[in-house]
């Protein structure tokens, strides 16, 4: 059961799928706020299939570091499923990666909002396919949903890493 | 003793002093990767001290994301302290930070180099007043240089902080 790995468990699948494939992915993270790219370095050799990431909790910092679009974070508010999708697509396209992954969620204690409680966090993955967002709502305290949702954003990751491949080998038969 | 704390510790010790003094700090980290920033997130309501971070792990990344000259690197190595001074000042101009913090080394198990050891790593802080860099050499496998080096990178932005709030202090009696 993939829900049962460990971050670091999540990052060396996803290391060993992508030095197999040999691609590379970038994140941008808020509320993660570097879990997903330290999961990632924790893996000797890193440099192979990750081509860094932008910790990006500030709305100031996923324009200047991620390259959000400035409207996008105004319009859609910086926990939204358009305001992960932008920072995976902007970190993919500014470090020139072939995979990017995006976290921004409410990690608590405090800052639920109408729409999103403590614990909802947007996951998002682009590729030069386009962009797929997750909602998810954890449980326990900030440690537990920071660690939880930088696992799962890994995960989301390698679906769409393994797909991607079935695919290009499909259609090349 | 300051050594004795915990990198979770170190960085609501940063915190704290950050908050009361009304300052913010950016980090860009290449062994570390990520862990300096995710220390920061880790405290609630980090927004009020921390604009945000780098994870500069690859050369192209620290020119991309952290600012970094691309001569220096080409220039000095990597891992030096050149390119760990740039990579502080590079990250605190582009966030707009009242400091910026850098960690660049040798996390092993594997890189030694004639001048540098696995454990090697340069921890940098830049505020406006100029870069302060040190070297440390730390044991243990590679998880355990990584965070001696993000405890330790942000203790020495705590020395910063403190030494010239002090001194600010001072000059206004």
């Amino acid at each position: 059961m993939k829900r049962e790995l460990s971050l670091s468990g999540a990052a060396r699948l996803l290391a060993a799928l992508l030095i197999r494939n040999k691609k590379t992915f970038a994140s941008a993270e808020s509320c993660t706020g570097g879990m997903v790219a330290s999961a990632a370095v924790g893996v000797p050799g890193a440099s192979r299939f990750f081509a860094g990431g932008a910790v990006s909790y500030s709305d100031r910092s996923k324009t200047i570091l991620a390259g959000v679009p400035a409207g996008t974070v105004r319009r859609y508010t910086a926990v939204s499923p358009e305001t992960a999708a932008a920072m995976a697509k902007g970190i993919r396209e500014k470090l020139g990666a072939d995979y990017g992954v995006a976290t921004t969620g409410i990690a608590g204690p405090t800052g639920a909002t109408e729409k999103d409680p403590v614990g909802a966090v947007y996951l998002a993955v682009s590729s030069a396919r386009g962009e797929t967002v997750r909602r998810r709502v954890y449980g326990g305290g900030r440690r537990a949903v920071r660690l939880a949702a930088a696992r799962d954003a890994l995960l989301l990751l390698c679906g769409t890493a393994e797909r991607e491949t079935e695919k290009t080998i499909g259609s090349g038969r």
